[in-house]
């Protein structure tokens, strides 16, 4: 899961059990705030957290984007929710740096992959 | 939910017990197909399916993308997979508009939104 990370993805596959947080936001259209280094930071500081599996994150030209991260437990995206530093960017995404965002919790039931050259694989 | 098909996103919230499917993938860097037309129709032709209850679609300029749906029931998603124009579209898929992608099938636990307007709210 690890590569999960990384900017090449469906590599690595979730598997069942584990808890995906999708994190679907809009960026207002006039922003000229510093989201881009907050952005990098806290991606940064989520695979330092315990239970951190992945992270897979698309931002579109029209200022929306999806993050979906994967954890082991729901205790692991709770703590990782009150660190101190990402409280700060939860602050600022309400404050500026989104003008809209939906959070949805969901656990894993199945998985599976496609590469051009590998063809198709489950989890 | 139905909301949650235009472009204004972050309005609607996935219930508890739902499904999500989060389809990730990667678009070839040379792509000069007609993948805007399937993706289009294929968007158009999954809201008029049972068991339908959203879309969000993101692609970034680099070529990766993350759509995620939400579906009723697992039975509802194997319906959708089975219909024949999207079958054409995955046998596509596979073929030419994409290099590589990831399929989770996630069961929703919990959901909450943010607007600037109105502030916080749980699903």
């Amino acid at each position: 899961m690890s590569q999960r990370g990384n900017e090449s993805s469906a590599a690595a596959l979730p598997p069942t059990g584990v808890y995906a947080v999708i994190f679907a936001s809009t960026r207002p259209h006039d922003a000229t705030d510093d989201y881009g280094d907050w952005s990098a930071r806290m991606a940064e500081l989520a695979r330092e957290q315990p239970g951190f599996l992945g992270i897979e994150s698309v931002r579109g030209e029209d200022g929306r984007g999806i993050s979906v991260s994967y954890w082991a437990s729901e205790a692991d995206i709770a703590a990782w929710k009150a660190v101190a530093e990402h409280r700060e960017a939860q602050r600022l995404g309400m404050k500026s740096f989104y003008s809209a965002f939906t959070v949805v919790v969901a656990k894993v039931e199945r998985a599976y992959a496609f590469t051009r050259e590998g063809g198709k694989r489950s989890g």
